[in-house]
């Protein structure tokens, strides 16, 4: 534990100091902020990005961190705000490129050993934990922490110390006035650092286009107790399963209405284990059940809580809604819980699977938060934004955290609150802000971008293998085989041509015979002249790519294969 | 014109009546429903649906009208309610598996022929204008219509007076009772069918999940004016094309405000000369600007309506916000207006436009039509419908066009006003409701489902075809050619592997080596035993497959090819 202000290295001179965006500005996803002080570099947070459908295969996104690499003798900890996917999900490929100390609270670090242990990094990897009380300092900064409240307990937002003033980045937050586990946000702490001076801050702008402020997760629990109250049989409820306030107001919910709980779904049997063990969820003995216990008890005694409140379909709530669960089945008059709003993107899949709750006969209670009262927002809405702004009153804003429409919106709440608008820096992901003599310019910028990963490959699916993906998903391929004689060019076997993804049926056997002569006579035309292989081969791709599209409309990729024999 | 009602001809024998619904339960999209009196074969709308992601390479979806081209003889006509796409979108590929005279309204016409010029299909096609006071007999079906609002003008609602009683298909609809054209929604005459008895209800649900009722589009023109006064500089303004309502509004906004009117995207032009010519849309002489002209007008002088309010990428609003545009170009201080809410599924891709368009430093107008006023929806919401229902009074009743969720729901409403619970019927694509003695049951089906429409094939891309192109879209494919002589089994040439959209770089060629050696083991191994071509190209796949998962956690396709010389 490192949690001890060391005043005798805290430097006076006035260095530089430096802002570096390496992820999670101009898109939801993979935040990573990073602090340096000359010779002292500080990172805050290491999350990952799921792709969207435009990026085939891939299965997750993460920061290019060529610059830390450049600069890993310098690289003091990895701070980590709180422990949702978008904050830690890419910490195990960042310790396989680099090795860094992690600060983290006590439930962030529970979450961040669950990764560690599926990629075997556990035991390499130095983890100190940490509270809102703690104070670090990596050689010329000194960082300090205070509470907020979001959608996960154990949140920080971190205050660096330095010699050019204070820089506070908030990390995820909202204002929750009656928090569930009774943390509220340590909004005295706040005050104390806005009066105190903060050169600049960076604050998350996730909500900044809805006005009015997000209510607080207690609203959810009295909605959830009156659903489990109204159902007739049994509940199954699904939500994040890292939403542990959520979770105790379902266990509560449970208590009260007289049902036993069952979990379901691998992430949040992890994630209720870990909140147990750390104290962060209360679960009297006896609470909970086993699955395949489900079936044998009285209906109106049991709540089902599982995964995939996302439409992720390899989730529970999918697998249930399909009958594809092997020990629990919804059955007609069961109820259901969606206690989550879908994320942009995911509206189709949850969609498709209240159709199939509501085919199965099951009572589905779905929508808006706002109508149902079974879903908050973990984020500030933009009176919260404007308090946090008015809290910290800095000299310098950066609003980080958000698509590019909700920064330009946080950027107006700033100024609406008296930051001057030359003061305020929308950047991206590389951009640098540079302080000098307590002025801030942003001029620079250093490497940044999205690095892919696909099964054990970081970095190497490009551009190219993605749009050759692109190709053969759209009308797939065909490979036409010749073996040529090395002597005369003449055909000795084939042309042979194999498709896949492509054509299929009589229609098919037709147009390839069409190809296979076409190919036949290209290559006869050729041997007359010349015999460059790579010509050839172009000029076969291109006739037949000619043909095809003449005929179906469709643009394979064609491989044309030439053998010397 | 066959707008006569011939009563000679019109049976009164109680002839058995069945209701087949082809396509638009279940989905949002690709409507057909079919009405048949013993010989007489009646269609209603044929509209396509635009494939999901997850359908590789499809352009569009239609329906599977095996059962209409195996009663051919009995096909009198296809009626179309209105003309949006998910109602005329499949008619093209309809007329060219089956020939049938269509009835629809004058703008309907419109817009169904530039389709069929684009398929070189209008000559050949019989086409009938019909208007809510025509009156059709095909056989011993009588048809009479009513008028209804919804977000394109000219759309019917369709009575059938049968010998079995009188089936009503409302078309989509909404109430609007300020309607922008003065043809409201035609009242009295439905409330005259359900006085004289409605035995079945055919009722869209699009809305079924929404309270209350939808608001007049009129809302929306008083929003686009204040918009357009309190506009700096030049206004960008994105609707849907087929809106033609809306477009009179912005039309009358822009005179108000002093505004020429510039079009920019392929179908709001033909949109727009249609509903022009065809005495839809009222455009002053001198109001339309070329959009070449627009940047050299006082850009407070203009306004530019555009295609592309679903994010669609090739569209006006896509590549004005990508700054790809050659004659138009989006500036500081201009104002974009999304006067349409993102279908779902499309949210992420009008996101994307709308952070573009702020990055040019627009100010752009969007989000939800209920807090910015400039988009109302087209269909009816709960009220509504409850309303269509007590009005109709039918004694059965089918919830028609929507997911399952709104089918049910509309279920509820309808029972909620009385229809009774066994008297409604749920269906799926291919269910038949057959009335005989005015009695309706629901028991057989006929063929129907999704027919996917790729290039110039209808139908000829099944579950194979698009399992590979998951699979090549995934992890690409490696095609490996090893030529062997015939006599020996002895390898002459290779293996050769050529990968595509699986891996690149160095690490590709190293791996390609050891798969190179792996083929080699392989061959020699089995020459010893047998010579079975399919079985060594299983054993190549196989162990090609698992050296590569274990090495790259990844599975491409593998295609080993055998050359025999």
């Amino acid at each position: 534990m490192n949690s001890k202000w060391r005043k005798d290295i805290l430097t006076t001179t006035n260095q530089k100091l430096s802002i570096f965006a390496l992820g999670g500005v101009n898109e939801i996803g993979k935040n990573m902020y990073v602090i340096q002080a000359e010779d002292d570099i500080v990172v805050i947070d290491c999350g990952a990005k799921f792709p969207d459908e435009t990026l085939l295969g891939i299965d997750l996104i993460i920061q290019d961190i060529s610059f830390l690499q450049e600069n890993k003798d310098k690289l003091r900890a990895l701070i980590v705000t709180h422990g949702h996917e978008d904050h830690i999900g890419g910490i195990p490929y960042f310790l396989k490129q680099l090795n860094v100390p992690i600060y983290a609270t006590n439930l962030t670090l529970g979450l961040i050993e669950i990764k560690l242990k599926e990629h075997g990094l556990l035991r390499q990897t130095k983890l100190f934990m940490i509270d809102s009380e703690s104070e670090l300092t990596f050689g010329s900064i000194r960082t300090t922490f205070f509470k907020t409240s979001h959608s996960i307990p154990d949140c920080l937002g971190i205050a660096f110390h330095t010699s050019q003033g204070t820089i506070v980045h908030t990390g995820d937050f909202k204002f929750d006035w009656t928090p569930v586990d009774e943390h509220g946000p340590d909004i005295h702490k706040m005050a104390a650092l806005g009066e105190n001076g903060v050169l600049l801050l960076l604050s998350e702008s996730t909500n900044a286009e809805r006005p009015g402020s997000t209510p607080s997760e207690r609203l959810v629990g009295d909605h959830i107790e009156e659903a489990f109250r109204h159902a007739p049989r049994k509940v199954f409820i699904s939500t994040f399963a890292s939403n542990v306030h959520r979770v105790q107001q379902i266990v509560n919910a449970a208590i009260k209405t007289n049902r036993k709980l069952a979990l379901l779904g691998r992430s949040m049997v992890n994630v209720v284990s870990v909140a147990m063990e750390r104290g962060y969820l209360e679960v009297p003995d006896g609470m909970l059940i086993e699955a395949s216990e489900v079936n044998s008890m009285d209906p109106e005694k049991v709540v089902v809580l599982c995964t995939g409140s996302q439409g992720e379909p390899m989730a529970a709530l999918s697998r249930l809604s399909s009958s594809n669960f092997r020990q629990v089945e919804v059955l007609p008059e069961d109820t259901v819980i969606l206690a989550a709003s879908p994320i942009p993107g995911n509206e189709r899949s949850v969609s498709r699977i209240i159709d199939n709750l509501f085919l199965l006969g099951a009572r589905v209670i779905y929508g808006s938060g706002s109508v149902t009262g079974l879903h908050v927002s973990g984020h500030a809405c933009q009176e919260e934004l404007k308090l946090m702004l008015t809290l910290m009153k800095p000299k310098y804003f950066i609003p980080i955290h958000g698509e590019y429409r909700m920064l330009h919106q946080h950027r107006i709440l700033a100024e609406s609150v008296g930051v001057q608008t030359e003061n305020i820096f929308i950047v991206n992901n590389g951009d640098v802000v540079d302080i000098v003599n307590s002025e801030a310019t942003q001029t620079r910028s250093v490497d940044a971008g999205n690095v892919f990963v696909d099964g054990f490959g970081i970095g190497d699916v490009g551009e190219i293998i993605l749009r050759d993906r692109k190709l053969l998903s759209e009308d797939g391929m065909l490979v036409i085989v010749t073996t040529v004689s090395k002597s005369q060019g003449k055909i000795i076997s084939g042309p042979d041509t194999i498709s896949r993804g492509f054509m299929y049926g009589p229609e098919s056997g037709e147009l390839i015979n069409e190809v296979n002569q076409l190919v036949r006579t290209t290559i006869d035309k050729m041997k007359d002249n010349s015999r460059n292989q790579r010509v050839l081969k172009q000029n076969i791709k291109k006739s037949v790519e000619k043909h095809l599209y003449s005929r179906t409309k469709r643009k394979p990729m064609i491989l044309p294969i030439m053998i010397e024999v």
